[in-house]
């Protein structure tokens, strides 16, 4: 009774909201799981989630099933985490510190490596080498995490990497660790809690706390009404103030924007806050004492970093708050969010942990109950596509375009 | 796997029992929500949910999200619930009261008849009266609100409320108020809810509260045994007699019955009731001091109203019962219950809430354990249709008939 | 998108797991419950769950409800538990002693026998012969009960029951009481289920309390290492001592194994136990003073039954445990465990339930965790079949190579 996929992204109009069955339709759910999860570079998470050696990540992507391992020698690795003898999955908590990776059923031992190093009751021909865990392709840029399924993965990693790590390198990943964590399901289609972060027209009604330190132009946000033109010059006042000061310290900070015209899209951009423009608090002010990597300036405003298909993340001086969205269901998401400070700071001394999750706590909230509203609707019969607004949902239209250029392409393949 | 929906209708047999897939098939319940739900008019509630300038209540028919809404002017409006923008759900709450309908997402502000009065960002050359909520048909009879989610609703149902209406309007629906509402999830498929609606069969045992008042024989009922005769007897007389004395009071009393030969069925008889024979309750006296309209003579039985595909009502002196069945999934439906008393009524004073709900409140909650227990029993392996009683369950039978009928034509056309 | 179930069929590899879908596919799940659980001998309780006239159990198999009932001679039936007349299921409790079947909907009543007694409001021409219950084929193995559900019952019943009886009978079910009974979801399918019941090789790290009892060796393991040789050697001369006294006392004890050359595939053998000798309990005593039957030698050891598709059974000298697997999803099964004792035993005098019940009360939910974990892991998209133990897994070869073959007949058929 549903409509062909093919003709649905065929019939797709620019610049409009996607097709109902785009968000509730659990064909179209496991085309996406295929295509979009299981053939592009996906971000899992950030090296300080398994900074030791013998530390092991597990990350569902929908029936994707993976382990990310430290091996003794500092290297990364990934694997389905499922065992090779009887299918049993291996690690079932979401982090580990395990000298080898035993399965809890027959205790098949493989290294962090992946490589099968035990195997009872196995015949002499047996050959381990052929039943190490399957690898997944797994790279680091600049110390975000990203995993692809596939055989081949996209090419164009590389590039975005290339391009990206002068922005990134100095907030210092690698020397962060995970000051808190939070995992909330949004009851909407993954591409709801995507199209939602991809525009800020909603922010001024929606997110009083982050409005405090953002400018909604930062995000495609075009004011309108009688202020619009003195907001407008002040915005990009304060943008070149602050791209002039970063490029006397030597920090990237123009904006890069490849969201719909690579395999692997991507944004960024440093962007000034308001008032003291320091981090995203409260009052606007870093809410950690010790600096990232060798950063001396706090007033560094929030560089913005977006991939598709699924993560955004916001870098200040300070610290960094990193979000990626995993698919559940055709009407389900997670939406992970990590606060990343660093190493040395001191929980109570350097940073007090309700100030710095503060803004982005509450926002996500914010977010998650308009997503609901959204998967609502359009589960709702009378639902129809909408217009996107041209000057102020430029970058939704970006995120939908890419989606189905990127669907179609597989399905031509 | 399963059947083909033509073949099951087309074997059907009269006097017998539907097939399981017709309770249990999810592409049967989506054939359901589209042809019969989504082209028939359908009982949704009353005047009195929605009494005032600004007064909202929101009503889902399975996927079919609706708002009803009454403007400045006190004109009834229905839409579907979705903004025009990114398809939110606009409101989320059962009733409000409100100047304009605002989508929570990005404020696009519609008013209380629908039109987009406000839309921020969108470019010079949008046209906002493109852009309105999409419409749902809405009709009152005589104060019972049924929509309908074609374009082109049946024709008939003008002919039933001029039918209607002289049965109904001394009781004066828009002159009362809800006085209680209650909401029961039921584990069967709506027909099942129905069905056991449309027979007095299952009355003797089950349902002790209500057999106080009720006579069997006013739905169907065909007394057996030695005091068959005697009793049916009775029966008739005490019609006869309340029909002369309804006649002598100028209020419309004789059965018309028109389930299964209309597109839009329905049937009506006013009933006597037992003992004191006032009104549905404990003591079969009047729960409410107020009589309805302006009723002075508080012993005029029940009116008995039902309508396909999804209401029935009882409406007495003091106090009207008001049911209708909403499906929710193949195996379940909700079933909504109201009880109207005239809206100078005092609670406490007039009526008291207890008593006037007892009767009803019992009869439901018994009612939804055996559409639980038919619904478990069809969607057993060793179910098959059964036998109707010809002469005891004549009427569900003609609800039966009227959905195939229904579904059969839709096919068709 | 899933692959055809006569694909999977055919390209299943001897020796390995099967492939994810036959673990997570509706559509295979539905096969399976037509033809493994709808066409062969399903174990469903013991005769002790119905000791007494006018007693009645029901049993789910999936989606075939059935009512096992003794009547007033004593004799047993099984039927489908669903109404004749408007389908509605009939009995709602696990079990219950009655002298009628009476439908709770409008009292359409069966006797124990099935036979409809009485149905009101039926024409003169209804033939209350024609609407009996539905009957089910029911048979007893020495007090172990099966059911199928096809027209047409395998006929090699008759055979295993020649087979087995002189094993079982000693052990006197039928003059036996249900000290115990438990219910486990487990999540995973059904075969993953009966596949960790059909190997040992987990048991040594899993099953501490049940290894201080049992042999993994009866039960398909072989033994590696150092000691495997001496390992080996004591299990064969303490089965040898076992079979020779059992066969001095007249029982029945030599291994016999048809789980993969019969329609209604079985096993068993009397093994011997660790230390005490004398069953499976914490410290390898019986658990009962009063023994079952007429036996008076309290070292039987353990007599293990398998059947296909769905069982297992421990027979010891004072106590049995009995082990039943009913499929409720594709992703979920239940585990029916019944400990039973001699009916004239008394709680409390002759046995303690705590002790009774500690060793398999504690192995089932440790078998139930692996399960899960072996769910978790074939629904993750990389999960691959791997090789079972040639040595040690070769019984659950034999199961999965059953249900295999029994699948492709049906569908050949």
């Amino acid at each position: 009774m549903t409509t062909d996929l093919r003709t649905l992204l065929a019939r797709r109009q620019p610049g409009q909201t996607l097709e109902a069955p785009f968000h509730t339709d659990p064909a179209i759910f496991r085309a996406d799981l295929d295509i979009i999860f299981g053939r592009h570079w996906i971000y899992v998470g950030v090296e300080p989630d398994v900074p030791d050696e013998g530390d092991c990540m597990t990350v569902d992507i929908g029936p994707h099933a993976i382990i990310i391992a430290r091996d003794d020698d500092m290297e990364l690795h990934a694997f389905h985490n499922v065992c090779r003898h009887r299918g049993a999955r291996l690690l079932h908590t979401p982090t580990a510190n395990i000298g080898n990776i035993v399965c809890p059923y027959h205790q098949w031992t493989y290294g962090l490596d992946g490589a099968l190093k035990f195997a009872a009751h196995m015949p002499a021909d047996f050959d381990k080498t052929c039943h190490g865990l399957r690898r997944v392709h797994l790279r680091s840029l600049a110390g975000l995490l990203f995993v692809c399924l596939a055989e081949t993965p996209p090419a164009d990693f590389d590039t975005m990497a290339e391009t990206l790590t002068p922005y990134i390198a100095p907030h210092d990943i690698r020397n962060c660790k995970v000051a808190h964590a939070e995992d909330i399901v949004e009851h909407g289609n993954w591409k709801l809690t995507m199209e939602n972060n991809r525009e800020c027209y909603h922010c001024s009604a929606a997110h009083p706390e982050l409005t405090r330190s953002i400018f909604a132009e930062g995000f495609g946000f075009a004011p309108v009404g009688a202020e619009a033109e003195a907001q407008t010059q002040r915005f990009h006042r304060l943008v070149d103030t602050l791209h002039i000061e970063c490029s006397r310290n030597g920090l990237a900070s123009r904006e890069i924007e490849h969201l719909d015209d690579r395999v692997t899209g991507f944004r960024t951009e440093r962007l000034p806050l308001e008032d003291a423009g320091e981090s995203e608090t409260l009052d606007t002010r870093v809410a950690c004492k010790r600096l990232l990597g060798n950063l001396h300036e706090k007033r560094l405003g929030a560089l913005s970093l977006w991939t598709q298909p699924n993560s955004w993340h916001h870098f200040m001086s300070d610290h960094i708050v990193t979000f990626a969205v995993f698919p559940l269901s055709a009407e389900t998401a997670l939406l992970r969010t990590k606060w990343l400070v660093h190493k040395d700071a001191v929980e109570g001394t350097d940073y007090d942990l309700a100030n710095l999750t503060a803004v982005w706590h509450a926002t996500n909230r914010q977010d998650s109950d308009l997503v609901g509203k959204a998967g609502a609707g359009v589960r709702s019969s009378g639902y129809r596509p909408g217009p996107y607004s041209p000057d102020t949902e430029a970058l939704v239209e970006k995120f939908s375009a890419w989606y189905i250029g990127r669907m179609a392409a597989s399905l031509d393949a």
